[in-house]
């Protein structure tokens, strides 16, 4: 049906995943014209581990004067002319993520209702803006922070108490840009893309309160700074509510997700001519536990042709977890890989490609790795078993010493993991 | 379009999965009739955990003369009045066992070309029927057994070493009832169904060889008592082969599958005017993390409609794991169930059910559990934090505080877990 093999396949459909996200080409699409702005000026501002890259894509492609304050995690920085680029310390803040958060808060103070804010928001920006409210400590901000962890509350509930403590969370930062025009780009890593919570929504209407952060900390029984409480309990704390006319102007576009790379690369897969079928873009779980609920679903497709007949292409994405209990190089997608082999076997209609899609699996420059009939046999007859790479938790040493590591650079840009499995027709 | 509520729909999706594996009910079918029979002797035998119910169920409709002997789990007897029901230990085989064994082999010898042995197998028959081949002492073959289980061999590479260390299995326990016809009913609930893997297959041609069993040995590394390694390497263990003219008159019968199971409840909740979609029927993995991938996909329908649109029901099954962590009351799939609850949290268009097949979801005396929308919500007005129930593994207490735990009693088979997720028209 195509000229390319399935490895040339899986290998174009992680890749148009990654380009969909990728700040060169996702953002510019999304800026605003210069007759849009008049004689405005234009403002950039952002946090985020992507927010560097998108600053550059914005300079790369703005044609008329700009400037800015971007803060990104340390490492993550990309050399910019006009927008000044800062990093700072994630996921627990430092007072370079602080003193950022000042600098955008004064950058954006005295605007004009012709000027215009753009704000570059991506996974990691809650931890790289820190602004306790008055009264509250960063001390006891971050004890609040390790108690939420520590309380199995969900992301959502984190967010909910985090944005009812800081002074330039949930909508308050685009009320400090009041009267300019604000437009925030979003690039999501979190499951379910709402918009506030992503970097906890410093530019995006709240509709939480003050008493649902009390409600969440009850819930969980999180013993509360006496700075904090005064806080919640006097309402002092409530964020910048929906229908407030200082966000009249606030627009938020989410312009790269989990979901949207996906789909990307099913475009691809399609165009190739296969079938496919999403199977979420949120998968959550340990990994080697969803790399075998994957092969569960794979040999049904396989024996029965259930719930999708073969042959087909099967996506999902997300974040799984590794619980480490190795010494092995690892990383959760080669984890998650590993695991599906050894519980699928090798199978001659079978190839998959697992992959993260910022590039780095783990802590090394491999983004993944992938594998097709006759992988197994090839590790057995070089002498690697796989369940005892996957005890060392070593998915990364497995796929290496086969060759079959997938490496893309560093990306700019995180959507999660990317996992593609081809399955060919029956028999 | 249809007056039963969710639960009620839930619950007759699982009764009818168990029923179709029920001996009472899927073993009438599969019986000779007497006219097939003549003037021959009907000889039943057996092993495993369902086959005294299989027995019994013959005793109920077979209407000419029969004798046997079947041999089951301790506390898994069932009364019979023709057929010897003896109780032999699971899963570390006894002497008990060893006996019933050599009684089975010693009962259908001499059999003449008119008789019929019928032959009913069920999950647990290997450990129940041990019988080393001469030379090798039950403590050597444990002493393999134990070495296997620590290797990581897959289920299947170990009933090849298995097979050829056994006096009774890989066929010969119907090249025994030679020249007599054999008719195996077989209940499974290993994964792939493959008869030559229930029981370890006594009565199925065996394609598999002693130098298959040496090299799964020498791959998993596995150090061998010399007795095993004699009896491997001469071929003096080989096995019944395929085309043996002593099997020529036996012939196996998948009457109970987990797949059938599903596709039982599929054809219920198809009648009720649901869209069904399999997800498989070997789904493996740790109970919780399977919860969170099922969450996963769920949430995708809900907010994507994909894989598939809403309204539908998602169906699963298979046998999951669970690592104890706590001291509470709890099973594999309430443990499943409460996973995908935290991850899920309440929604108003989705119902669950989880349960084993075998009415006994861990220890106790209950099969599983559902939820609705507001099951979260009650659980936390009563008190009930779901992750700490979970890090207790105490799924049976949370839910039977919720007044939401599924009883059935003893089903007397097993086909593992049965998962069932209703999903509600998106809003």
């Amino acid at each position: 049906m195509n000229a390319m093999t399935p490895p040339e396949l899986l290998r174009r459909l992680f890749d148009a995943a990654i380009a969909s996200a990728q700040p060169a080409l996702c953002v510019p699409p999304h800026l605003p014209t210069p007759a849009e702005l008049g004689a405005g000026r234009l403002i950039v501002i952002g946090a985020g581990k992507a927010s560097a890259a998108m600053a550059r894509a914005v300079e790369d492609h703005w044609p008329g004067p700009l400037e800015g304050l971007v803060v990104t995690r340390y490492g993550h920085a990309v050399p910019c002319e006009r927008i000044a680029i800062v990093e700072a310390a994630h996921p627990v803040p430092d007072a370079a993520g602080q003193q950022a958060a000042l600098d955008m808060l004064r950058l954006v103070q005295g605007l004009r209702t012709e000027d215009t804010v753009l704000c570059l928001i991506s996974g990691g920006g809650s931890a790289l803006l820190p602004l306790p409210l008055p009264g509250i400590s960063l001390a006891d901000k971050q004890a609040v922070g390790r108690a939420l962890l520590a309380s199995g509350a969900s992301i959502v509930e984190m967010n909910t108490v985090r944005r009812h403590l800081s002074a330039i969370k949930g909508g308050r930062l685009a009320a400090a840009c009041h009267p300019a025009r604000v437009i925030t780009l979003l690039l999501s890593d979190v499951p379910g893309d709402n918009a506030i919570d992503i970097a906890s929504g410093p530019t995006v209407a709240d509709p939480s309160t003050c008493a649902d952060a009390l409600d969440t900390v009850r819930r969980h029984g999180i013993a509360l700074p006496a700075s904090v409480r005064a806080v919640l309990e006097s309402g002092a704390g409530e964020s910048v509510k929906p229908g407030d006319p200082r966000l009249a102007r606030a627009e938020a576009r989410l312009i790269a997700t989990p979901q949207k790379a996906l789909e990307a690369a099913a475009a691809v897969a399609r165009e190739a001519g296969h079938a496919v079928h999403i199977l979420g873009d949120a998968i959550e779980g340990e990994a080697r536990d969803v790399g075998k609920v994957l092969a569960g679903i794979t040999r049904q497709v396989l024996e029965r042709g259930q719930p999708f007949p073969a042959p087909c292409v099967l996506l999902s994405g997300g974040e799984t977890t590794v619980t480490l209990r190795g010494q092995g190089r690892g990383g959760r997608n080669v984890e998650c890989l590993l695991a599906f082999a050894a519980a699928l076997g090798d199978h001659p209609a079978v190839h998959a490609l697992m992959g993260d899609t910022d590039g780095v699996d783990g802590v090394e420059p491999i983004a993944g790795a992938w594998l097709g009939p006759g992988t197994l046999a090839r590790a057995w007859a070089h002498g690697l078993r796989p369940l005892d790479h996957l005890a060392q938790n070593n998915g990364h040493g497995f796929f290496e010493a086969l060759g079959a590591s997938v490496r893309t650079g560093p990306t700019l840009t995180n959507v999660n993991d990317f996992r593609a499995i081809l399955i060919g027709a029956p028999a």
